[in-house]
């Protein structure tokens, strides 16, 4: 099929009075499937059921160092649990932290404190007049709701395959003293699935803060989800903090993990990384906050488990279920909308996500026009601070919650409306 | 024996010196024992073992509305964990929000709420200058902690032992507009074991705060804390939200509550109780902070207890536990306290501790001597603001850890200490 900008008007006319016959049919269809969030299927969900059968009431409830998880205390979490956590993501027991069910939990805290008490010592944010966030986007929707939520201006930094845009990064970090973080998500990013460059990694570790209170938050949501066993298809990236301190700033960087996509979303356990001051300086918060997270279940998830290559192994079980999806929206995507011109998406090793940019000016009305025939997508706009897609064009693709039958259906309508506003789009130009 | 005030110097230097002698042995028994914090038992802790048994690989992980309990979601709640844990308070579950393993991380993040964000929509209290907490006293350390974190100023109001000194309350809350909030623990207070009259209850319903943005903070650790299965030996007190209510005031109150102390501490859940207005304000945070709290662990224990009654019995195999503990101590102080002046103390009918009151300018010496011979207690001062006891004279007794033979050999050392430091404080009077 040639590219709709080849297309005479009488051509994408026909084109149009064509797809919407086929809309027509799809909407009376009557279908309602959720391709909004990151949400794990049925069937990944059951890959974690074995374990609860972990623990019972024979169980012996001691931790290796003879912690009974039963009852309070250990507010840094089992020394079995911070050492397992450390190893997903290649950091060592001591500068790991074990938290509750969500690492989502732990960064909302983590602002927080910066809001209020400062940054090791430093002035509370919420003090200082003007405090602001760089936000590499598209990114992840619910890091941008934690920043504008406390009111933290927020700055776009565009994002390329190797990360985000390291020269402005640098340009305002190194420069600006009001600029007091970074939301990262340096492997398989949301939504693109990029993984950050050496290069990158490094630039980041050689930043040099305007701001002593500046920190890089280093959402690492994504360590250990590929989606295939070659080692040429799973990215890898260099380990963060250890590049802090190889640059000499052992302290900017606030790393965080968790087993939500791993085990059950929700019922998992999460992790912070970071350095022995951050550390000193969060739990002046964190011994205030609480006794100490729920050690049971870090206690099932560590004897579940037992060692990293285990965790692998059921990561490559979650690849089998989630690869088939992605390559099936690949697939329909590649094989309506390739060659149109009217849109480009990534091909992600791993993550959670597709990231689709659609003609500008079109996002908003594709996943309105998706929500008509019943397809729930993620709101357009999410992907960048506030809600906002200056272009609007980015579209983040959900791929695995629904069945593959579903998301046959529900591609077959996402690049229907894709098409169509397209034409529309074309049509009124 | 005769009063110690009744006694002549030569025989207090008499009494003192066997009494030397008697601390000296039991010093060097070497023994080595916590009273210091509310920490269940190990018999209290293997209670609730079966309820590791409720969920296995083989269950149904749907609660009754049909909630997939192992994905993401219900910021709110399963709809049974909620009313459940309402019932343990009273309280519908339209007005229960349940959380995750501990209230007081509930506490703080409310506090945290109303410094950055404001309460209901009011101007952040970090950003008011001077906020201030009434502070009943003796209280609950962490409340204290909390509220010093956030450098809240904390203000002591005596209690009695049918509640705060309520003139003094309606004095400041309904005068003063930077009072922003009380601390109470309305059941066997931490550490009296005081239950607040009615009377008390509705005049906290009845206040008329000077500040719009002022909340109760009703800390109902305690509800169903009962040391005794006799009707007449359980303390009831008037359900605040529904009075708070009928005396037109219902935003004015957060009622926090949890199973830490009924099935295992840190792996129980929590929650919190209030009105619409004040729940959709809390909710503009949570749903930045959190998708869902655990789920699977609100399943296994709703699935586990399954209504209140088997709460109820659960609670009175915990009393069995506690009992026992409770009047080894009260008679270890009768019988080597009683009628000699220095000390007197609680006897609760439910809670955790009994709140000991040494003779002024006492406390932290005898603390101090009891770490010198092995035994652990709270840290004097600990349950006053900030740490200080005007009168050095309170020190929180807490009976649950120890087994009952570590009981009365610490409670031995204990009333030693209390009898050697009066001796050395009237001796050098």
């Amino acid at each position: 099929m040639k590219a709709y900008c080849e297309m005479t008007r009488e051509e994408l006319l026909a084109e149009k009075a064509q797809l919407e016959k086929e809309f027509e049919a799809l909407k009376a269809a009557g279908i309602s499937l959720d391709m909004s969030r990151g949400k794990p299927a049925a069937a990944q969900l059951a890959l974690s059921d074995d374990m609860m059968d972990v623990l019972s009431s024979e169980s012996d409830f001691k931790a290796e160092d003879g912690t009974e998880c039963r009852n309070y205390g250990i507010v840094r979490g089992l020394p079995e649990a911070r050492r397992l956590m450390g190893e997903l993501v290649g950091v060592s027991a001591d500068k790991v932290t074990v938290f509750g069910n969500a690492s989502l939990n732990i960064m909302f805290d983590t602002v927080s404190h910066a809001m209020v008490k400062g940054v090791c010592g430093g002035k509370p944010w919420l003090l200082q007049g003007k405090v602001r966030f760089l936000c590499p986007a598209p990114g992840y929707d619910r890091h941008f709701k934690i920043t504008e939520y406390f009111g933290i201006e927020m700055i776009t930094v565009p994002m390329t395959p190797a990360g985000p845009d390291m020269d402005m990064v640098e340009k305002y970090v190194n420069n600006d003293p009001t600029v007091k973080g970074i939301w990262c998500v340096p492997k398989y990013s949301n939504p693109q699935g990029y993984s950050y460059s050496d290069e990158t990694v490094r630039r980041f570790a050689a930043l040099t803060p305007a701001a002593d209170d500046f920190r890089i938050f280093w959402d690492n949501a994504y360590a250990i989800h590929h989606l295939y066993e070659e080692a040429d298809r799973q990215d890898e990236i260099l380990e963060i903090l250890s590049a802090c301190e190889e640059a000499g700033h052992p302290d900017m960087v606030y790393e965080f993990f968790s087993t939500s996509k791993v085990t059950y979303p929700g019922s998992g356990i999460s992790a912070m990384a970071t350095s022995a001051n951050n550390t000193a300086d969060l739990q002046k918060a964190m011994t205030v906050q609480t006794i100490g997270h729920d050690k049971i279940n870090q206690l099932r998830h560590v004897r579940y488990f037992k060692n990293l290559e285990n965790v692998k192994a059921h990561m490559m079980a979650q690849a089998a279920i989630m690869r088939p999806k992605f390559e099936a929206v690949e697939k329909t995507l590649e094989e309506s909308l390739g060659g149109l011109g009217i849109g480009t998406w990534t091909k992600p090793n791993g993550g959670y996500f597709i990231s689709f940019d659609a003609l500008p000016g079109c996002a908003k009305a594709i996943v309105a026009k998706a929500a008509e025939a019943g397809v729930t997508m993620t709101g357009a706009g999410a992907t960048f601070p506030y809600g906002r897609d200056p272009e609007d064009s980015n579209i983040r693709i959900a791929p695995s919650f629904p069945t593959p039958e579903e998301l046959t259906e529900a591609g077959r309508i996402f690049v229907l409306c894709v098409k169509l506003v397209s034409l529309e789009k074309m049509l009124s130009a």
